[in-house]
């Protein structure tokens, strides 16, 4: 009882379903709470103080929050199936384009759901300059941590189902195989990889929530 | 020479300062390359592609950008006196907070120097709120790291020189000894601390430049 795992998720958020990933990844059992985020559980702002959000990884009563911080401390804490490299200068790397999927690439995506007109125009070549380092990451490689999925594939594993979902409500394509074939084939192995395959969120219900962020940014517009 | 250490910085950036601090900290002799950000040198472009940014490490050829990754990459290769703890848990806990000193910390800072105004007094609530929680990060501590200066202090030590200059320029009091006594005794110690005390730029060229940024942002306004 004293090493239980708690994870506090939405249903829908990518960065909840980094530890997901890693928990399984790594063989874990753990327990999940799900949180409706317009009605926070006292647990949630008890164990998150400062952000009040999710994810939140409880482990034997201590609480860690931050995603990325949290796929640190399971691959410090359990060794088996290691997330990231053992090299410094590769680890360092790792942490460079996962920071980089949270700084840039999850902002540009950011810019192109939530505007419209020319703000959105401006965020699709944002992302589509992103989506180019990206590209140039995986050369060579299955994954961006190499034949199996690492920390970097968790970090930006997001974007294996967001951007399609995305593309489908607003009609914009991001990642196509004739613009980024690597990336496009790393969305498709990712997303359809063992453990990977059973956690996406139901494709309906988030097609429903991007619509209606689609709906706000227009009503933002006006 | 394969072994060589190079940092790319500028005189003022506060980000490359904690790279200097931690090599400095674990004992490290290390080549320095002033970049002028208006007229970016060749090598920084090739070694930080994606960025375009100071500071960047160049350890026997290989580049590593991005401050707090580059900490990470320092804490690792050199082992003596350590930078973050051993603990995953206190670990995680560093990272946490050094994550919480860049997003929200020093984005309440930056709203504060460049706005003025209604938005800049939201800066302010917000700013006085993040160090609220640096306040009691610090409780029955004397650094963030502990009895030594550590991952954190590094950090957010940009804190200890900025927030003086700032108000200085604004004439707005953030941190002051009745509203937060730990954090402003932390200020005084780690600027005064041994390494980080010979490494801060010169105080009137900090003012200047804020001065700058102040003025830039009244035109904004107007």
């Amino acid at each position: 009882m004293g090493e239980e795992l708690k994870l506090f998720r939405t249903w829908s958020t990518p960065f909840a379903l980094r530890i997901v990933w890693a928990l399984k990844l790594k063989g874990l059992e753990y327990d999940t709470v799900y949180e409706d985020l317009a009605n926070k559980s006292p647990q949630l702002l008890e164990y998150n103080p400062v952000h009040k959000k999710v994810p939140v990884l409880v482990h034997g009563g201590k609480p860690i929050a931050e995603s990325l911080v949290i796929l640190e401390y399971i691959d410090e804490m359990w060794k088996q199936n290691p997330l990231l490299p053992q090299d410094p200068y590769q680890r360092a790397a790792a942490r460079f384009w996962a920071k980089f999927g949270d700084d840039k690439v999850l902002e540009s995506i950011r810019k192109v759901l939530m505007n419209q007109g020319k703000v959105r125009e401006e965020g699709v070549e944002e992302a589509l300059e992103n989506m180019k380092h990206l590209e140039g990451e995986l050369e060579g490689k299955r994954f961006f941590g190499g034949e199996a999925i690492g920390f970097v594939d968790i970090a930006v594993g997001w974007l294996a189902n967001i951007v399609s979902v995305m593309e489908e409500v607003i009609g914009v394509e991001l990642i196509t195989e004739q613009r980024f074939p690597l990336l496009w084939k790393w969305i498709h192995e990712f997303a359809a990889a063992p453990i990977i395959n059973e956690t996406w969120p139901p494709r309906d219900k988030l097609v429903a929530r991007y619509q209606a962020i689609d709906q706000a940014s227009m009503s933002k517009q006006a």
